[in-house]
């Protein structure tokens, strides 16, 4: 069936989605589908933004009367909170903010979905997060995220492990502090004897690019979960997958994601089913 | 049959489309239908911005690497002059500018092809410019615009007149310098005894607005020209047919004007007719 096209015009609202690459952004081809064939007038717009000059286009686009919010990726998840005038406890905790939108009276807030949407996607895959013990690879803003959201859903241990050996303490500290029943370790990134291991580095972008983890220690019941979109089976996860273990590909927590980033930017929302079935990965 | 769909994706590049209000824009739904039609993988997004705030949002556009250029409209088209670092000699006459582009080394020039589509609109209609007497209502941006044009195209004698006196006489004192054989006038909005009457300005945006000529003083061999777009036959065009004059809507200076405007961009180019067939005005 041929899409409904998008109709765009002067009435037509925009949400930025600012990050640097950007030829890996999947979010546009997932919303302006999905905006086209439910009669939305708005519009994900992908804009290539490097650090040094985000603070001046975040503001600047938040000037523009049509802004309806924006996304917000690499690498400014973290840099952004700065520039925030209120932030949600999600990204007070994760230290990360995915998206932004402007109150009347004109102050930035800023909250993140990423860690929610990877959460209740492996949830939905039958994996039982409470109790549980998992090792997230990757301390940066989608690594804190979803550390967050699987504290908020009841794990029991959480190992963290960055090659910034600061960043997994940094985490860890703040884990501590607003969820002191979890167990939580950093300085190693063995897989073996955890129920879930998360790849939330960017490592698997590029060909060639080494494996998070030494995956010969991976045990078949441990899942496995992945936060790099380029592919759907990224190489850690098909020797996940060739060992036996349930596997999470990253598309999976970015159409979970998106039905709370729809809600907080006040546009109706959809299932995670029907945003699949009308996304353009495949071009 | 049903248009092709833009797909929007992170390799996307933007042409920010700047003015306020943008209710009335055109371009994005001529633009757009045509890069999806050609498989050009750009898009023109319509951005809201105040006057106020125009210099700090044209400077952290252009600082985006998707930036392949920016459309300008009203408030802006004069006040941008003074933000390139290069301007064309249609803008320097003009005084106003409605296209920005950035240079592999990061200066911004400036053009605009208005008064020209206005131009090659009405002569291919068959109104011979050459030696012939226009007024011009509106010395803005628009209306400076169509005047440089016609008097690079020869016409005899023009007639400027503005609300604001200062404007028009601004405007006659530029034109005078750059084309001293055209004889220009201005303080006076009668219409008779021209070839050809413009409006360039506002006036037909909105329900009761006067309008900018008294029409009962048109000669029915008069040819009226319109630059509002909001409808295709303004009260003022209405009017002027009403008395038997050939008449130029204002989209169909838009169409001739956005092959040079694609250009300009660095973009495949392609028809007026071409435009108009794929254009979704209609919605």
């Amino acid at each position: 069936m041929q899409p409904r096209s998008l109709r765009i015009d002067g009435r037509t609202e925009l949400i930025a989605h600012l990050g640097y690459p950007t030829h890996s952004f999947k979010a546009p081809l997932i919303y302006n589908p999905y905006f086209a064939d439910a009669g939305i007038n708005a519009l994900v717009v992908p804009m290539a933004c490097r650090a040094e000059d985000f603070a001046a286009v975040l503001r600047s686009f938040f000037r523009l009367e049509n802004a309806r919010g924006a996304l917000i990726t690499m690498p400014h998840k973290v840099s952004v909170v700065s520039l925030l005038d209120e932030a949600s406890a999600a990204v007070k905790v994760a230290g990360a903010c995915n998206a932004v939108k402007r109150l009347p009276d004109g102050r930035l807030v800023g909250d993140q979905f990423d860690g929610a949407g990877f959460v209740r996607g492996v949830q939905r895959k039958g994996f039982e997060v409470h109790g549980a013990s998992a090792l997230v690879v990757g301390s940066g803003g989608v690594g804190s995220a979803i550390s967050a959201a699987l504290a908020g859903a009841g794990i029991g241990m959480l190992a963290l492990f960055d090659v910034n050996a600061a960043s997994a303490t940094g985490l860890a500290e703040r884990l501590r502090t607003h969820y002191p029943q979890v167990q939580v370790t950093t300085g190693s990134n063995d897989p073996s004897g955890h129920d879930l291991v998360v790849n939330a580095t960017p490592l698997g972008m590029e060909p060639g690019d080494p494996l998070p983890v030494d995956v010969s220690r991976l045990d078949p019941r441990t899942f496995a979960g992945e936060v790099v979109m380029r592919s759907e089976m990224t190489p850690f996860l098909q020797a996940a997958a060739a060992r036996g273990c349930g596997v999470q590909v990253g598309t999976d927590m970015l159409f979970e994601m998106i039905p709370p980033y729809l809600e907080f930017f006040g546009l109706p929302a959809t299932t995670p089913e029907n945003l699949r079935s009308l996304a353009r990965l495949d071009g």
